[in-house]
């Protein structure tokens, strides 16, 4: 019997029968390649109507690709980027930010994912410092890669500080749909308004089959993009197959629907969670993820019958998570293997 | 009215149904990311149906992507890549290898698009000398962009030269299913069986949503790829739907139906185009492509009602491309649109 | 009996005495490091008094360095450098620039080492397309690799053309003070007053032990290359001892006397050698190169004597570079042998 | 009055008068460029004294330059260089490994700038997981950025754990000499005979004008590096004036005396530092360095007449250095400085 993988990652998941169906849809005669057509004509639209009518949208195939664009289009190689220890550029992406762009990361270590503006400070000494890379941007996630979400107060407070000081302020908004779902406000609300410059607005953790794209809230910035996002091997030549998909997402509230689901699924289960005695939330459960300590023997007991990630090896913290299409049922299940685990 | 667009790029051609359906049968239940799922298994067997039990596959997202990687693979900063002039690499990837690899590409001039063994000679004076770049891979398109095949004896004279001047062969195989069309021969046939080390393989071309592969003809070059990827920004999440695509099209003949037809389309054009007075065909048509001469005032007139790339504008060169969708019809009314346009 | 090797290349030159003198007089007590000396301060005020008054100064190692800071400074990865293939960047500098910056050359077939405007404006066919590299820069060597030297007028043109299609100029002056020397002009006004906006000047070759100097027309462009300077590996910790060579060059007449007597010497084997039957001078003797078609045989026997390069086997043409400590008696000696070499 | 550097930097003092007398020594006649002349033979064959015979040797300009080749030979892009956080490639070479190499530094904390063992162990925990950086290397600097100084023990211990990891050692011996010095051994001992693969060796921080050495301890490494420091911009034309003086330094003894000189100035400057109250030395006194504590006031009281580094601005700590040239009196006259700025 194979492991169940279900809470191993969000990008277990499958793709939303509403994706599968626009991407159906889109299947009709020709349409002009690499992004000069009205399947994306109309998805840069709909990204216009949330996150404002000046947004420049450049469809992508992955969320890394669509972080080192969003970074190339800010820094050069001298610069450097401003980061959390745990941010995905750091951490998850083989070194992309570092080969693609050539820049440092100042990687901050964060107790809970998130950057303060402390932590931005302190990583300014070396300016005008011809010895020291030249911090340029500040990265953030949203939601966090430990599953906690900004508040639009703290972003705002980021922004500031970031361009009383001459940074730029993006966004790695791989779950941004998860975090909007959390704050209870728009898309558009929590990034640009809030004073983010460029974003990564994530698809694929979010039903999509594949699909991310750069939103660069100050146009001026992104005149380059599309020769970055070429040269960054990201530009999908049937793109309409990518853009439709986003499209799908964010017309209606489909988006918001799978995002608050995932959401609501990982509340059930750290409420069921934190009942078992020996388990200890570590993290605040504002996304999609559910970080929990747990004693060893309990982990790998239960690692025989579900897949998931030992965050911490040290600590004994694992993180699970949920999806658009986690069911009250699975969780149901999963808790009766967490218990029996534990005993 | 909109122009007609079917004509120029086999990219504007969309999804054959038997991919759209391979697709909605893998989105069931949840499958592990990052490529560690059946269905990436299932393609890597059938590749190593086609290529040969001992090759590594990396499904990728698209062709630059694939390219990089296979390159990446082989060649260092210092070292070169020799291929034609008109290589996809050199000429319509945004300076992507020279960018994520940091080489030269020593681009050299062709006629038809295909290198000989004298064309690499030439490149290899600067050996051992430490203000040149140093060759280390030899880069061929098949089919080329010009439309035309290498022969097997062919690839097998440039792979010879290659091993016996300690250069690897790589083939940027975007089009190798209409290669092996006109040939006649096997997918591993006219790559690894002639000598190929390493071959992007491409699907989207030909009837695929979005997929290619990297498919290494000796694994101990291969062994660093999985990083090289994913730092390429070329690892998808939900693999699963990519990998489904390439069983779907090597399981089976479709990879050879929607080839060959695609190239029967191209000749039923040709043998058209050629009885027009004034048009004259100026690459063998050997695959999907067909490049003509014809007066600038009939491309003029033409690309009102058609949209096509103006490949030469100082010869007056124009190229047309069939994919698997094209009909005996569309050549017969676009045959009609050229004939009204050289009048 | 090993070859004479004087006429191989300026570079086989020692140092000139007084430049000797300079170093030995700058180590007097401590000095800051990394430029903040007074030497470097010295240094940028003669350099401000041949190039004028706002130019920014950044002394470097070596003449690679310079032009690899210097393009840096102006282009980006996507972006792209237009030069002859023969010039020192694309041909001898082991793929420095592509490495260094990301970004491609694209090197046009030139007689002479000279380029035109029309050689640009061919290469601008492919600008906002997507899939093409973006020129951004032209790059001219001035004296030009092959010995000929630009008229302040064709530099005019140039950077006038340049400035008319938003490309800078980057003028490779690696034997700068040949060219002025040839032209009977001042350093700035066969440079920046001719509408370069940043140099390579060149020291070593014109007598010093080791020193470049990257100098930027438009101090609005180079606010970042005291970084990519160091990023760039250029940055010299004990500054004040290139510096003080620089000066030395500058002040007084002495980069003239050099280059002018590199010249002469020049222009006496030229004219001797005119003389010789057999043999044909292929390109016009501007600065201190002789290149000279003579038969093969002529060649390998003068090769036993003389150390210098094949320039083009294929057409049995050789380099004889000339340098300020070239002698009347040298060229003689020399004359004599190729004249033996050719019995 | 401008404030007194001498104690700012070992980079502050000038040439040692024997370099001098090497470099004008080395000016005579013709000498083949780029490193084939027979002074560049001869340190060759001088670094194979103390460092083994079977040495590879690559003259270079500055540190920077040594440790990215040397880094550069050993690392690709997707792996990653294992180093303290205050090691000079991560903190002082504005991001140069990052560009140049593509790869990620994994900064570790250390208290006293010396890895240990432990530190390098933790950094496996990504080994063959594709979305990590590789390590490959791992860097250390002896003497260390801090002052201090690895046994002989303490780097076999290391270079023994890397090669049971597939890890290579780099050491970054900008400082080399003074660690030798200190710790009465040879050169050679304290490197490749304690298990260092490969050596940026520094001169210019030990009397040298400029000069620095990439020493390889295992040369079937290092085939490619003469091409890596060809386009690392490192190669210098007229090599014969680095190699004599790297000739001239481990010659005879001189490289000890004026290391040996250094750390004993830096003993006494110590000893007498210790005794003033409110002063504290922070790290162990083993090369040329002495990190002290000191009131705020003092420091800059201490400013106006003495120019040095501010180590750490949080914990009031300041990096004092001794030269070669530093004399008692120097010293003298500096503690009285100091005491002053006590009072």
């Amino acid at each position: 019997m194979h492991a169940n993988i279900m809470f191993g990652s969000d990008n277990h998941a499958g793709v939303h029968p509403e994706i599968l169906k626009a991407i159906a849809a889109a299947n009709r005669g020709p349409a002009v390649a690499y992004g000069l057509d009205p399947f994306t004509n109309a998805a840069i639209e709909k990204f216009r109507e949330h996150f404002g009518p000046a947004v420049d949208v450049y469809p992508v195939f992955n969320g890394t690709g669509a972080n080192v664009i969003s970074l190339s289009t800010l820094a050069r190689p001298f610069q450097a980027v401003i980061c959390s220890e745990h941010a995905h550029i750091n951490a998850d992406e083989c070194g992309a930010p570092e080969s693609a762009i050539g820049c440092k990361l100042l990687a901050v270590h964060t107790a809970d994912g998130k950057l303060g503006v402390d932590d931005i400070g302190r990583q300014l000494q070396g300016r005008l410092d011809q010895h020291r890379v030249q911090p340029a941007v500040v990265s953030i996630t949203q939601a966090s890669e430990l599953g906690t979400v900004y508040s639009v107060e703290e972003v705002k407070a980021l922004a500031d500080f970031c361009h009383q000081h001459e940074l730029y302020l993006h966004m790695d908004g791989a779950r941004l749909c998860n975090a909007a779902a959390h704050l209870d406000k728009g898309l558009g609300e929590i990034s640009g308004g809030a004073g983010v410059d460029i974003l990564s607005f994530g698809g694929t953790k979010n039903g999509l089959l594949l699909g991310e794209a750069v939103v660069c809230f100050r146009p001026e910035l992104s005149q380059n993009t599309i020769f970055i996002r070429k040269q960054s091997m990201q530009l999908a030549s049937k793109m309409r197959f990518i853009s439709a998909q986003l499209t799908a997402l964010l017309e209606g509230d489909l988006w918001l629907q799978n995002a608050a689901h995932a959401n609501r699924m990982a509340q059930l289960l750290a409420k069921q969670v934190e009942e078992i005695p020996g388990l200890k939330i570590v993290q605040k459960v504002q996304a999609n993820a559910v970080f929990v300590s747990l004693p060893r023997v309990a982990i790998d007991k239960l690692l025989k019958k579900y897949f998931f990630y030992l965050w911490n090896e040290e600590q004994n913290e694992v993180r699970w998570m949920c999806s658009f299409n986690t069911s009250e049922d699975d969780i149901a299940k999963f808790v009766v293997a967490i218990k029996e685990s534990c005993q």
